[in-house]
């Protein structure tokens, strides 16, 4: 007792001033000022909604109360929030003027208050108090005993207003709850558009009442229902996020075509009489559900009637599912392969005077417009889409950089400077495995293109993609956060937050704070490794895990045939991410060694190398009995050979000849094992 | 290279004759032949399905494939099966001579040979192929490099046709994810019912279009939609598992009676003239949906004749949703306090000659009779419904037991000497969070019962109950499995199946392997101890947690009132589990100590005791930072009090007096902290 006593003391003396850095924000806010004292958190805790909201904001409260219950273990007596003013006293007050809608160009600002007794939101809108109610989670503090808001008062709104993740459905398709999910990360990022790529060459997802024929042979069984759309899309208006769905055609076509082939462009060959003919006497082509990653050449034939017709009967059906005000049609990677090979497209692009196949896609295109028009839709696509007779209408999708052989982002600056509006995912595609601080800082104001005030404003902001080739539900959490909420910040926050060490500070209490949301990001890494080590102690795995990151860019799954889209994917390679923990610990540990080398930063050094090769005596027992652990020896080995001879290094006690020290660490810049780079090679080298 | 070789040598050679003492089978077959060699796995593995089985072996087989990819990473070719005699030349074989029918005593027997270049499954049913195929899953050995099947014979088939669960979704919602990963779970365990508690005081879960205000009134928008269930039915079909849905009446009526209070038994006295007054002259009493735990008093009017006609409606719509040929209408804990007090119900008795609430109670059961009949539905209720007026075709669900102060199982023999056919409970209460031995070792055919071969042939089976005042979908799955596993083969296998130690071993894989469905048993342990630590580092509440047991039966959330069905439930109980790992670890080397005081088996008992000196220790360094470890320092400090004396103890060094080490260990024996026992103590007795 005399020692909880002690305790209880320590935890009420320590509730310090806390400082603006000690906060964990994200995204971080236009204004933030502390003041001094603290509102306590009790179990009487009670939330009051005043003025003119739209209902979301009952449930939005009553989550808000859920998740810091689930927190604190306080357990409110506040249960569901029903109706305005239900508790005039309590000590948490919202205001909001009026209804928010659910699009582009709301009003989602808020003001936050914090004071001793006494917690103040007020926005224009629902939308803007459930940002202010996420901000109110991120400022909760503790001491040893006790949970606490430090007073404050923030003032904030976003700098763009397209805040997106596009979340592919189509590839390893991504069942109802994984999508809830991570639209209840977005909500929690302040993130307001979740673009849902539901049709690609390996899978149609929508079901579809006229036109079953999609579901019947193209989906594998796989799609969502459309009480499951709409109850999706009800969800994400709850949060406050916009739906846009996507239909990618005329390219990527291998799904729609294997329910309708009599619409695809390729011209068979015929080599006999036993197979139907169509009026122009070439036979029609068979197409199957795509089961490799890559481009493929199944197209859309843009000169048939019937594919018009059809799209049209789709739009028909799939529009009224969604509410929102933009349709993505894709539009993306036709090479144009079957149309330059059928004669009847070419005689087709003469006749109507369209010089090129981009001519053409454009034609195609523009036969879109009006069919989403009907139902209230502006049109959306890639890029490519992007040609001199597009409507000004359409909304241009900036995605291709360097990897393409363009410049990075250079579309959106032609789109804006051509009066398009535009999106940008340069930069932003989180699936390639590249490092949180390269998408973190890239903006999507375009430096030094001299654009004007009206140009600017037709960037409407950026967009994270998570195409799925090499993503299965249980791994997809964990390719999309943290690092979407370092893009969270760049389309919310003012330009000028841009510290890296802060944001990487930040983003870790941020990433713990999404698992509250069912988010698997941080849990399904021991779930893939307890597979791998067949169920003995994950230890030196989940080591090895902390300096291995998955192959970047396009180079793992080379050529799109090693793993099929059924292949489960519960590789090493699976349960590793960018950022890999140790190798940050690590590179910040030979920095700080280089510098001044004590024989503290030097103890710190040595403690990694130690790890490694212990890692490494491990992985080797492990092995005995798990077969998947076979294929990290050979990389373990090297990181170990290069660790041992380094403590020599350290000690100057190395015999080998600086060109072998130098091949030893060499061995270590490898992607030839497990799919995984060892992400502390570039630290290694500066050793030597 | 050379080292490689090494490995692959040693691994070749560890394919060593494998016994039958190694296999990790559950439920245990009736019968299993080891014999000489395997069948390696390769990439090519493909399946081959003949004879005449229902379609839901297509899917049942692509799992099976996947799974299997999964485990080995092997990534086979053969992705979705989709008819018969696909592969005529492949390796696995499988013949089913008819459709299978979900139900009650379908042949679900199987043969499953393994020989060295082929595997044959026969089975009359696909619902035996598919055991077979959780057969062959657990079959699945390997040595250090590679994955391969023992060659084997096994024949099988189950003791009892209804092998069941049941999961409450009124006190806890649980959403459609949660059931369909339970569903699979199921499958996996050769469990062939789930029973699916759609309605209680706290919640109406399923959409009624008719009766809508059972949703909107009743369900805090928390309810299955009409087609989810449809979904859900189908998911169950296509695994070989029969739902009984459930709506509970006329008891436990708080939910229903908050959209309907005019067919409640509760009467008002009215005080002024101010409110609406029925037809009696009393006020109709207002209802609410029910926060806390318990037994309440909102019952079902069963002389109001509007009472049946909803029932018939409801019914109406309900039934068609759900193909199977059960119903279940609950019928339990209604203690009649509503009835009593009602003068009109009353007088209803008396005019029916109806001696006893019982009697009154069985009157309304049986106007239920034929609402279900009209559907094609046998009535099942809880052995409350047992009276002597009840249709000899209800299913009496046997339940109680010494803490309703009845012998346990005794309605089941009561039943089944009536002519009833029932289905056993009482000993499968895993919510209830006894050891998995008390389970595994309660057997539905009672001993000394003397029943005639007819009698016995009632006993259908057993159903685990998962009630969930205490379980969200967070914790729903460890409070499931793997205790359940066990309930599954006391169902399945031969009566004489109950070696615990060897259920034990073969469990701890069976457990693990459930992790590939998608079951969050093992992985949410982390997370729930990450919330309570703060993201500090786990480690100690993680070793706590391996001592510590949620207080069992009814003595958590003493009087219901401690959390409310909104409370999130993130204590450090919730992320403990009965069977604690390390407790049963401690027993054995105490006893192992005890019958043998080597010095080894000295060195073990330290080994526990040290460890939980440095376990109290990191949870006083994480309760720094970490209000919620708090709660759990005492109870740690107790158990650490014991350890350091009891080290004292060993070396015969201590100072104690007799007494005061008999306190010190007791203790050790306290319900009073974080809602835990020491799993422990028990052990620690044992010492002094």
């Amino acid at each position: 007792m005399k020692y909880l006593l002690v305790l209880l003391l320590a935890g009420l003396t320590s509730s310090a001033q806390i400082q603006k850095e000690q906060l964990n924000l994200m995204p971080w806010p236009q204004s933030v000022v502390l003041n001094e004292g603290n509102f306590a958190l009790t179990k009487n805790f009670k939330v009051n909604i005043t003025g003119n909201p739209n209902p979301r904001i009952f449930g939005g409260v009553t989550r808000f109360l859920r998740r810091l219950d689930g927190r604190t273990g306080i357990f409110f007596e506040q249960g569901f929030i029903q109706k305005l003013n239900e508790v005039p006293t309590a000590e948490v007050q919202i205001n909001c003027t009026k209804s928010g809608k659910i699009g582009l160009y709301e009003d989602e600002s808020y003001h936050l208050d914090i004071k001793q007794n006494r917690i103040t939101i007020n926005a224009t809108s629902d939308l803007g108090a459930l940002h202010a109610l996420e901000t109110l989670l991120q400022m909760l503090q503790n001491n040893s005993t006790s949970f606490y808001f430090p007073n404050a008062q923030i003032s904030d709104f976003p700098r763009f207003t397209w805040r997106g993740l596009m979340i592919d459905a189509a590839r390893h398709f991504q069942p109802v709850d994984v999508i809830k999910r991570n639209i209840d990360a977005l909500a929690a990022m302040k993130m307001n558009v979740f673009h849902w790529h539901l049709v690609d060459d390996q899978g149609w997802r929508i079901e579809m009442k006229k036109h079953k024929k999609l579901i019947e042979l193209a989906s594998d069984g796989e799609y969502y229902t459309q009480e499951e759309i709409k109850n999706i899309v009800k969800y994400a208006d709850e949060r406050g996020i916009l739906i846009v769905p996507e239909i990618d055609v005329p390219g990527h076509g291998s799904s729609i075509l294997t329910a309708y082939p009599e619409i695809g462009s390729k011209v068979m060959t015929i080599n006999g009489g036993t197979q139907e003919k169509n009026i122009q006497g070439t036979a029609i082509a068979t197409y199957g559900i795509e089961r490799n990653a890559g481009i493929f050449s199944p197209t859309l034939d843009p000169s048939n009637p019937k594919t018009y017709q059809l799209l049209s009967e789709i739009f028909d059906e799939v529009c009224p599912l969604f509410p929102g005000s933009y349709f993505h049609i894709g539009g993306d990677e036709n090479e144009g392969k079957d149309w330059d090979a059928n004669p009847k497209i070419q005689e087709f692009k003469k006749k109507n005077k369209l010089a090129t196949n981009h001519e053409l896609q454009t034609y195609f295109t523009m036969q879109l417009v009006p069919m989403l028009k009907k139902h209230g839709k502006q049109l959306m696509g890639w890029e490519e889409i992007l040609t001199k007779n597009m409507s000004k209408e359409a909304i241009i999708h900036s995605w291709r950089g360097p990897n393409e052989g363009v410049a990075p982002g250079q579309s959106l600056v032609d789109a804006v400077k051509k009066g398009y509006k535009t999106v940008l995912s340069n930069g932003y595609y989180i699936d390639l495995m590249y490092p949180v601080e390269s998408h973190y800082l890239n903006d999507p104001m375009p430096k030094g293109a001299d654009l004007s005030a009206e140009e600017k404003a037709r960037i409407l902001g950026g967009e994270a993609t998570m195409w799925t080739e090499l993503a299965t539900p249980t791994t997809l959490d964990s390719r999309v956060w943290p690092r979407t909420a370092a893009i969270a910040e760049r389309l919310w926050s003012a330009e000028d937050v841009k510290d890296v060490a802060n944001m990487r500070k930040r983003l870790e209490t941020v990433s713990f704070r999404l698992e509250e949301l069912g988010l698997t990001h941080i849990r399904n890494r021991a779930v893939i490794l307890r597979n791998i080590a067949n169920n003995q102690n994950i230890k030196s795995l989940n080591e090895f895990s902390n300096v291995c990151e998955p192959l970047k860019g396009y180079t793992r799954n080379k050529g799109g045939t090693e793993y099929q889209m059924y292949s489960p994917l519960t590789l090493f390679a699976d349960a590793c991410t960018p950022d890999a923990k140790d190798a940050l610990a690590f590179d910040e540990a030979v920095t700080k060694y280089l510098a001044n080398k004590t024989p503290e930063n030097k103890t710190r050094i040595i403690g990694f190398f130690n790890k490694w090769i212990a890692v490494n005596k491990g992985l080797i027992e492990l092995s005995a009995n798990a077969p998947l652990v076979q294929a990290l020896l050979p990389l373990s080995k090297k990181l170990t050979d290069a660790s041992q001879e380094l403590l020599f290094v350290l000690d100057n006690k190395s015999t080998l000849k600086s060109e072998d020290l130098k091949n030893l660490i060499e061995q270590c810049n490898t992607k030839e094992h497990a799919d995984v780079e060892l992400a502390v090679y570039n630290s290694l080298k500066k050793l030597i």
